[in-house]
């Protein structure tokens, strides 16, 4: 990496954020979106994935979820695909400063595209922290950017599921993090695209509150039981960090 | 009601259990089942059903259920429809026992059969504690009554939903308990048939174990929007009920 100083790296409203492991960081732009925990929660959530595997993070925005991942678990390689090409560059550009090249690459793609440019199953796992709202739900006026990673702009929950079914090995993994009121379609879908749910986790802000989010991992063509296990809590009475959200983020 | 006493109405290993409410009783078999925690948090579940509806209860059993909601909800009549005829038998003298007779009416009958002996879309409010395993999974060694209560041998979920759908007004509630780690043909059905699932919560034992039933409303021909409350957990960490289960049991 030839840069004079990291700061040459950036572009308007960029700012380079310490992800507080093996002092990596990634570029993110205070104006348009910054990763969640959200992110956080399904890298963990899925870093038990077979050594050596390819993986596909679906809309990697960031890249959040593919670096993390790089650390986490023992992944061959990520393949990232983000629609919008200033934040696919961002993407790069993150991947750059941690020299993660040969491990990770970015697609500007659009994922109802990916079956012309990645062979149809031979993706070992998918991960996908997908825009969770539907067209014209919740609050839409907001910069494009932002737009499009939160609502189903360029692409639905279905379309997701799909895409993900023909790319995935006989046997492949999927993991994806979303809103618990999207729980009929996921299921419903997943089970129509034989991504089979087997693996289910709600986090919890508190113990005495609706889920926020919820964690699935699928098995492709694999029977029908689905464990869902003791909730995620986020945040103690207190307000502090649960000791489970403090490990998965390092601390 | 004619009885010499109340023991008079018994059959062999059966026995008379006070529902703790309105000094209803209900008639039991200890060597074939007795209601359990789950039917009782499902008739509060589904308490605040319309004043005047007409309730379906498929799968009655004792008919603790119907039993239940005559005390705690305003509805007109309880319908509840049981195959085995000793244990319809056994709802119906309950139903006598606690003078309900002009409320609560039992069929003997297979719920596949509903269809020809209950007008199609006259119901308001479906109940359902249906068995929860499928045929051949789990503990089958057990006594006949027992198996066809709790699997699928006569019935399966998606004929449940099936003539729920049938059954029911066009915007009918429908209320069930089942197994979390059914909650893939639960949803995948529901939304098949129409009857939109619109709140969930999730029983949990305890705060950090796993949850182990789902309560599920759905409104037929709803939009698609769901939500998932707080859960419900039934034991403190001292082994003692929780607050709200103390609640439901109206202790």
């Amino acid at each position: 990496m030839k840069w004079g100083t990291m700061e040459d790296m950036l572009k308007d409203n960029e700012e380079i954020h310490d992800l507080g492991y093996k002092n990596w960081k990634i570029i993110q732009n205070r104006k348009e979106f910054c990763f969640g925990i959200d992110s956080v929660i399904l890298s963990d959530f899925a870093k038990e994935i077979k050594a050596g595997s390819t993986v596909l993070d679906l809309g990697t925005g960031t890249g959040i979820i593919g670096l993390l991942l790089c650390g986490k678990s023992k992944l061959k390689n990520v393949i990232g695909v983000e629609i919008q090409k200033h934040v696919a560059d961002m993407a790069e550009r993150s991947i750059k400063l941690n020299g993660l090249e040969n491990k990770f690459q970015i697609i500007n793609e659009d994922i109802n595209n990916l079956g012309k440019i990645i062979d149809k199953q031979s993706i070992d796992v998918v991960v996908t922290n997908p825009p969770y709202k539907k067209i014209n739900t919740g609050v839409t006026n907001i910069n494009e950017a932002k737009l499009i990673s939160r609502h189903e702009v360029k692409c639905t929950l279905e379309e997701i599921i799909k895409i993900s079914e023909q790319l995935l090995k006989y046997d492949g993994a999927f993991y994806m993090v979303h809103r618990p009121d999207r729980l009929t379609d996921i299921l419903f879908y997943l089970r129509k695209y034989k991504l089979e749910p087997k693996l289910i986790k709600f986090v919890y802000p508190k113990p005495d509150k609706p889920p926020k989010l919820v964690l699935i991992k699928c098995i492709k063509n694999a029977n029908q039981f689905l464990k869902i296990e003791k909730p995620l809590i986020i945040y103690k009475e207190s307000g502090e960090y649960t000791e489970e959200i403090l490990k998965i983020y390092n601390k």
